[in-house]
């Protein structure tokens, strides 16, 4: 009975739970009548065992009665047998029933599966309806061509538009002496140049001249060896050694004998480098035909304005890689020095009457020199006052010779100078006096590219010289320009500039002197830069580091237990769709034009074409709905909206778009297959690139998870972290989110943080903060990673940022910076922030508090040691040298959804779940 | 008994607690005596009446003896007696108690009250202490003297340098023909003009041009009736009535005879203004000797770069105000309208022989129209292929008449002309081809002019064509400016320009439209500012509205029961410093040249100096530790911080600085006082300024609360929402953080926003969002307030804001938007949102969840009622028809302090305890 009854009670409990299950799920009838025959059953069995059992206890009450006894016996043999078989008649319906409730569990496990596959087939549904939706989106938005790098239209040999010659060279213009028909948009700039090599060049040049010009030539990407196809042809005419120098008639005819010459010189370059402080200017007087005239020393007769070129002084480093500029260039912090001005020259009074033969004796007499008694005397006045620590030494130890009266010599040697000039706020540049007849001369060339490199902003007193380069920079952003006449306002003018202009100068004259004038190779490309952007032909595009794809095959994730899409399927996260890159190369033709100032005045400078920039236009919000709708996806088609209807759309200011994720990777295979897998589903992925720094590749038996976007991995020549930021050819759109192959982030997170990407393109986006701090004790930086309330560093362990700033990395950043995070295997991260932060003056966006980040399981990551930490500070300090000055830029806020933990009501859904 | 008993546990429960009390303060040894002596008086009564009761009860225990009952009943009265006396002593040792207990009591709240007493005085010593430190970086940084607007420094009647005239006047330049020395860099650029007025103009100009130049001169700031002490004196010569002709002898002893001409003409400016389309240019080979001439049409050996200015186009309208802008100017949405390429005119085929006269015939023949036949070559082309939907008209049914053979005439009537345009994206502009000679005409700058205005963007054949006021114009970003020889690459690089692209031409092109050439007015202060540029002389400084301040008495705030800063007194809350307005005018400067493209070619334009705007740079972090250290507070001094140590500095990337509350007020003098209550203590508060704007002005019966901040009251002479922008000149600091009346925003809500707005300076930093929505149904614009996740306004209720943006918004931003907000007495927190995202092209910043905002108690606000929403749906669509498109952008986050919500160790604190 024991065992009867303890089973009765379970099957209760169990018919209890089933009951319960039932009323929840309410289904077929078929359980029903099962449920009821039980019900039967029970009622039955039990009222037919109490019936018996009750006659039973009713008999064995009664007074013993000895003449019943063995019919008693007997009854209770019956009994007995009675018992086993309705216990076995029990045993056999529990079993019948157990087997029922297996089946019933089945058939609800079976039903529940059946309405996943519902569920499952309507999400299809769905997506599939998106999809065509987004195909005729596409479809439409494809009927214009994608952009590309531009195709190479070269010029035929014969020009097809005849042009008559200008009645005089001096009236040369481009419109009027070049042949444009030479030089399509699309031709990519073919430059020709005479040399030695070929053979053509007639002209005895200087063998530094020749060398440095050689060296530098090949090295530009426009050179041609084809003069039929070229656009521009460039003859070096100088410098001269003095035994060799030519008359002008000599000369002339050495130009005519140029074997592309064609008559009259038509889209010619003929350059007169200088490398000494003499002036030489031979080509003055004589008849250039159409060629323009790129040279250092002008008269004012001379110079054809928008059309002949000032060149800067021809430095003696060959590139830019071949001097530490962080070890010739000072740091441009404190902003005021030890001189507020100074100035180091020697007036000529002995006057080289021979070097002047080269003057062209019928322009007027010089006439200005009679300013210099008024400059004299405030230069004098100056110095006397000392409040303003001027330092002027008018009479030099050793003087550098000059050719001519009216300039100031310079004083000993370039280190000598230097050293005063990198102690100096300003730096006085007197040009030549005789300001009717020379704009410019090789000596202020010399003085102004001293100042630029030590830090010590120009002030030129002189509004008419000519600037090299000047066509296109704007050099007021560097040096203060003023007229001859201003000198007794000088002192009032330099004590009005704050301290934040002065770096500001200091600064931009350290970018143009690193970009045009540093050295001979900067000097050659901004002279073909010259040409290049007046005929608004768009420079070489910037390439993309070929990878080598290490091909592999992929398994099925069967079992993601924690997929965080999941548990955001009640706000509609937005279906997996297909890989689509960025736009390329729109703006190919209007950067040169609409942003001409800007790229030659800000980083990286005019030498190179991007495919895109953060810093690209956007459309206003009325264009996305009125004539340029393609690419958009506005939230609620513009209505805007939270929860499902927000996720379902990128919205924002930009046209739809992904983002690349890049995984570095070292010998850690199970990690990274672990984060892999967890990206399963994530939405606006395009791709995950995975940078194998390990030495041998990967096996062919490494499998990778099939998680809906493809894997690439690439697989570098050498282990670096600075592989991290190499502007793979994979990467095929501008947003790169980098994350650690141990980085735990949540797909919401990192959906938030693209989101947030894409309103501020030019910032480090992500989710480790950091920041620099300043030690009193030791005068400099620490890395500090310590819970604050300002930060400037969010660490690329988890960061998106715009591939532009690959390119930037790898090509433009000095070589310095990459080289001390392959000496420490360290800092790659912070000198991403640097490189940043210098280019914009912004700090990164940090994004909402960190749910989840490392994995808890994880083998202790690189970054825990103290070693690695104090690595870390020694990176910031010399990065710092570097740079010039600490570019990080705090920020005291961090960025949330829109409706984080604020108070809803019922019926209103947030913008994330969690974030 | 039982009084007692009841005493003697309602005394022990006393005790217990006491007790409690005791140990927790252990405290004076006096009490513990007092304390001892109750218990040992306890112990003796008790014990003494147990003994007694003792006795009393085994005597009443023994068996009844009826000899002792008389002496038992003796000994019952001595008993009670007893009793009696035991009672009575207790009650006395029972109010003795109680008045030990309150003397007690008394005691620990004189401690108490001392204990706060010394922390008050500790907090008012750290204060002290905080305050000399401040006092100390103060005076530090006094000893740089503060900047103002520029003193006016005047030149005396006779120049101190004395300048050679030229050899020949066409060799003048700026350095060599300009007297610098009438026009210092402090002397604010007087300008005297000859005039009918002084009658000293010997001009006979037609009374068109004599009437506009007149008003427009008259309207200049910069005009001085003092001859004497003038920079630039000007000179309208033209135009001339087609029979006042004169002969170059004639003209030239007429600019002699001009009252100051002193021999030479120096600091003359001859200006020849253009209103017929026929080309007139007398002063082509005159001698004007040293003077400037600024004029429509130019010849190429006449232009002195550098020197001359090309005038735009004299128009018919007077100032800006005159025309109703939005009127004349279509939207700019779509990017591409109807026709991609337009072109309108006539080959001039007659030769009109007899207006050649004014040509110098020494000048080279016209050489270059052979390239007419390409041309019209390529426009047939492009005619044919429909493919671009180009619009030429080559033939007009009306033309213009002109005056030379080879330029293009003008067809019809200007609204036929502007009806075209305005339905074309691109319109093709032919200057005269003649391009060795013209480089200017008249007929050129109407198109250019007609172009901007309608929003086709200019595509000019001819790189050598002078554009209006191009030596600080970047033309580049307003139009696309090819070589007649690119006409065949056209159609290819036009398709190129991507949409956003498209816009920002169009964009920019209408304003330099606005600035420049819409009226003559502008025309005119463009003119004098061309030259003021030049000579670096900073621009008049814009005005502040000088407010009538309403004195007023204040009361003391008593009792203020919530007092948001003292919930943050655990954070350390900085202490209310010495109101300190921001530095103004420290860029007077550097502004001009440093500055000058971006003043040039950015809204506002050159025409006003402001104290401050949002842009100005800052200094990178490490030269706050290094050489610049003035007004910075650094976090931690530099080590960083949460809690405390956050709170007690800015930090950041700026100085040290206040902010000002603007508080519009109309009729609710108690909610408003409520208001100010509640910002007593409030940390950074410079000033409040309570714009009044009831008619009735505050009567002197009202006092204002002292909340340790200065009140000011203005009472603008209008009601207008309008004053809630007026640049008051009581608000000297850069932020303003303007809140409504019945605002509840908490301080650390208030401290946070202005730490925020210090990162983002250039933007609306505030709480409640807001968005502007696409609605399908009208094709427009609706105002929505809904919870959303993405919002593109902050309401000026509660938000900062630079005061850059009040002078924009009263004096820049066109007046027919001022006029809609008073029209519907709302929408101006609306338009100041269109402004500063028109401006910046930026989202404003929405900072933290609105923990409190509106006040519960107060009268509904009118911005609750439905009308009221529907008006700014009408106020957000007439804007956009003012600024000729949505300038409003789209952000999907808000911003939170960094460590909001976030986990952290127990002995870590946050930035602020709240948000």
């Amino acid at each position: 009975m024991k065992i009867a009854g303890a089973n009765i009670s379970t099957s209760c409990s169990n018919v209890g739970r089933e009951f319960k299950r039932f009323l929840v799920s309410a289904k077929p009838s078929r359980l029903a009548f099962i449920f009821i025959l039980i019900l039967l059953l029970f009622h039955f069995i039990t009222s037919h065992l109490n019936s018996q059992l009750g006659q039973l206890y009713s008999k064995t009450d009664s007074s013993p009665d000895t003449s019943y006894r063995l019919r008693d016996l007997k009854h209770i043999d019956e009994l007995k047998r009675i018992k086993r078989s309705i216990s076995n008649e029990l045993r056999n319906l529990e079993s019948k029933r157990n087997r029922m409730q297996d089946e019933i569990l089945l058939q609800q496990e079976r039903h529940m599966s059946f309405e996943q596959t519902v569920k499952k087939a309507e999400a299809e549904v769905e997506l599939l309806k998106r999809r065509i939706i987004q195909l005729k989106t596409e479809q439409k938005e494809v009927e214009k061509p994608k952009m590309a790098a531009p195709a190479r239209l070269l010029a035929s040999e014969e020009s097809n538009i005849v042009l008559t010659p200008p009645t005089m060279h001096y009236k040369c213009q481009m419109h009027n002496c070049f042949d444009y028909s030479r030089c399509s948009l699309t031709s990519q700039f073919p430059v020709y140049v005479y040399s030695e090599n070929t053979g053509n060049s007639p002209f005895d040049v200087t063998s530094f001249v020749k060398e440095s010009t050689r060296d530098a030539f090949s090295a530009s990407h426009y050179l041609t060896n084809d003069p039929n196809t070229a656009c521009l042809y460039i003859a070096v005419l100088g410098e001269w050694s003095v035994d060799l120098s030519l008359g002008t008639a000599d000369l002339e005819h050495k130009l005519i004998s140029l074997a592309y010459w064609r008559g009259d010189g038509r889209n010619h370059l003929l350059v007169y480098f200088s490398h000494h402080s003499t002036i030489q200017n031979p080509l003055l007087g004589a008849n250039t035909g159409r060629a323009i005239v790129a040279q250092t020393n002008f008269e004012r007769n001379q110079f054809r304005t928008s059309f002949d070129i000032v060149v800067p002084f021809l430095p003696s480093v060959r590139t830019n890689y071949d001097q530490k500029l962080e070890d010739v260039l000072p740091h441009m912090i404190p902003a005021m020095r030890e001189y507020t001005l100074s100035f180091q020259g020697q007036w000529a009074t002995d006057y080289n009457q021979e070097a002047d033969d080269g003057f062209d004796l019928r322009l007027p007499p010089r006439t200005d020199s009679e300013f210099h008694p008024l400059l004299m005397e405030n230069i004098n006045l100056m110095t006397e006052s000392k409040i303003h620590f001027i330092t002027l030494l008018q009479t030099c130890s050793q003087i550098v010779p000059i050719s001519i009266s009216s300039e100031w010599s310079l004083c000993g040697t370039a280190s000598d100078r230097l050293s005063v000039l990198s102690r100096s706020t300003f730096v006085l540049l007197l040009p030549a006096e005789d300001h009717s007849v020379l704009l410019s001369t090789s000596i202020f060339m010399t003085r102004l590219s001293e100042a630029l490199q030590s830090g010590a902003i120009p002030v030129i007193l002189g509004t008419h010289v000519l600037m090299p380069l000047h066509e296109f920079i704007s050099w007021e952003k560097a040096a203060i320009i003023l007229p001859q006449a201003r000198v007794t306002e000088l002192p009032f003018l330099l004590s009005n500039i704050p301290h934040p202009e002065v770096i500001s100068l200091r600064r931009q004259g350290r970018f143009l002197y690193e970009t045009y004038l540093s050295s001979q190779a900067q000097v050659v490309e901004s002279l073909l830069a010259v040409v290049r952007t007046r005929l608004q032909i768009p420079p070489i595009p910037v390439a993309d580091v070929m990878s080598d794809v290490v091909p592999h095959s992929s398994y099925p994730v069967e079992n993601h237990e924690v997929s965080p899409g999941d548990a955001e399927t009640e706000f509609g996260m937005p279906p997996v769709e297909e890989a689509t890159s960025s736009p390329r190369f729109t703006r190919n033709y209007t950067s040169v034009t609409l942003d001409s100032h800007e790229m030659w005045n800000k980083i990286p400078g005019p030498f190179h074409l991007y495919p895109f920039t953060p810093n690209d236009r956007l459309l206003p919000t009325d264009a996305q709905f009125i004539g340029s709708s393609n690419g958009f996806r506005p939230i609620g088609g513009g209505e805007g909206g939270t929860g499902k209807v927000y996720q379902e759309s990128l919205g924002g200011n930009s046209q739809w778009e992904q983002f690349t994720i890049v995984m570095l990777t070292y010998k850690r295979e199970e990690v990274l297959l672990q984060a892999v897998e967890r990206l399963i589903g994530l939405p606006h992925l395009n791709k995950i690139v995975v940078v194998w720094n390990s030495p041998e590749p990967p096996g062919p038996e490494l499998h990778w998870p099939d998680i809906g976007a493809s894997v690439v991995v690439v697989h570098p020549e050498k282990n670096s972290l600075n592989n991290r930021f190499v502007p793979w050819s994979e990467v095929e759109t501008e947003a790169v989110l980098s994350i650690d192959d141990d980085a735990h982030l949540r797909h919401d997170e990192i959906l938030f943080g693209f989101r947030v990407w894409r309103e501020s393109r030019d910032r480090v986006v992500g989710f480790p903060g950091r920041f620099h701090a300043w030690d009193p004790r030791s005068g400099g930086w620490a890395y500090n990673s310590n819970h604050t309330c300002e930060l400037s560093m969010v660490l690329t362990g988890a960061a998106f940022f715009h591939k532009y700033y690959m390119y930037l990395y790898t090509n433009w950043m000095p070589a310095a910076v990459r080289a001390i995070v392959d000496e420490y295997m360290n800092c790659e991260d912070i000198a991403m922030n640097f490189l940043v932060s210098h280019i914009t003056r912004k700090p990164p966006v940090k994004v909402t508090s960190r749910w989840t980040f490392r994995c808890p399981g994880c083998p202790v990551a690189l970054s825990q040691s103290q070693e690695h930490f104090e690595e870390r500070h020694r990176c910031i300090n010399q990065f710092v040298k570097i740079f010039g000055y600490m570019p990080l830029v705090y920020t005291q806020f961090r960025v949330d959804s829109i409706l984080f933990k604020t108070r809803l009501p019922h019926d209103k859904q947030k913008c994330f779940k969690f974030i």
